[in-house]
């Protein structure tokens, strides 16, 4: 069947959320780096079609209980170092996905689609 | 509201292409390498959750082009030089999208959502 | 034979190009985007291990013939749209590399080994 | 001072093991994937100029054990799931560098420059 407009948004969504992971990840990032990370992640991908808007946060604590644990001091950004929110307007649709961890494994959820 | 099964499935859909992409854009690629990019670019994606099988063709013609008008004998893989087709099974779901060149653009489209 | 000193700082510089480079080559950019990427390009390859510095200037005139020519209003970071130096130093020598345009081939190019 | 020969062939070895590694970084992989995806690096990389040969060995073992102690059925690729070897002919003067671990860090190595 062809698709509808809210599942239009969806697809978007995940668009995104593949784009900005793989973009991103194995990036060397630092305590004193992630701000600019961050802010250039959400720039980045707020430049693709229908995305309205992109939240990145990386996780300072989370790379610093990393850092702690090995010998240089940085790391290589993944999921576990961030929480992001994607919000997708489509139409007359709205579509807000996220990103947090789920155990061990960097959950990509979509939480909500608004007409 | 909640996202139905469908809407889900969607958002797979999209989050195996943007992830194809921004993970394999970039590489270097030529006509002698296509091959094996190609199939490694299936083989990873494949390995993500519901997706039920990644096709990608590297369009050695448009490769050829392109190099018949530059100096260096590889480029840089991009939406141009490839078609590719992901087919998601998620619960009872099934959704298929493609890639394939929208005039200058490399669109990203869903074809289909199937119970 | 084993490398000299300078020989080590010269790959160092190279694996910083290389690594700058196919970290951030397809990245969605815009002249809105293209400051905050900049500085997460630098900031980013500055934490790997003897970098003094990186310098990344995102070509915004270039990026807008781009941006004249093409139906979408943003494009993929590559080479020809940036300028970077890169200065590394090892134990007591400093190695410069900088990427600029030569003809059509993004060339990365070590510019002086100083003791 | 102007670089010699050996020093280039070193910047471009470090340039081949940057690129390698930031390009695939963050690559899904399951011992059922890395076959086709250690040929895909080798091919991508050899395109690149000067580049003699390139051999990528995805520690299947590694990847075994990662996988035993997570939920997923495959991960991220990462510098302690490979061995990597380059092999750099600048004019008259041979570079190799390899990356295996060193500890818990991923060191990309010169081996030896030769004429």
């Amino acid at each position: 069947m062809e698709p509808t407009t809210p599942e239009k948004a969806c697809f978007e969504a995940g668009i995104k959320f593949g784009s900005l992971y793989h973009q991103f990840a194995g990036t060397p990032v630092s305590p004193k780096s992630s701000d600019s990370l961050a802010k250039a992640m959400e720039d980045a991908i707020e430049n693709q079609p229908f995305c309205a808007s992109v939240t990145v946060e990386i996780l300072d604590d989370a790379l610093r209980a990393e850092l702690a644990d090995q010998s240089a001091d940085y790391t290589e950004l993944t999921g576990r170092f961030m929480d992001v929110e994607i919000r997708i307007e489509y139409e007359d649709h709205t579509a807000v996905a996220s990103m947090a961890m789920d155990g061990d494994y960097p959950l990509m959820k979509l939480d909500r689609v608004e007409p």
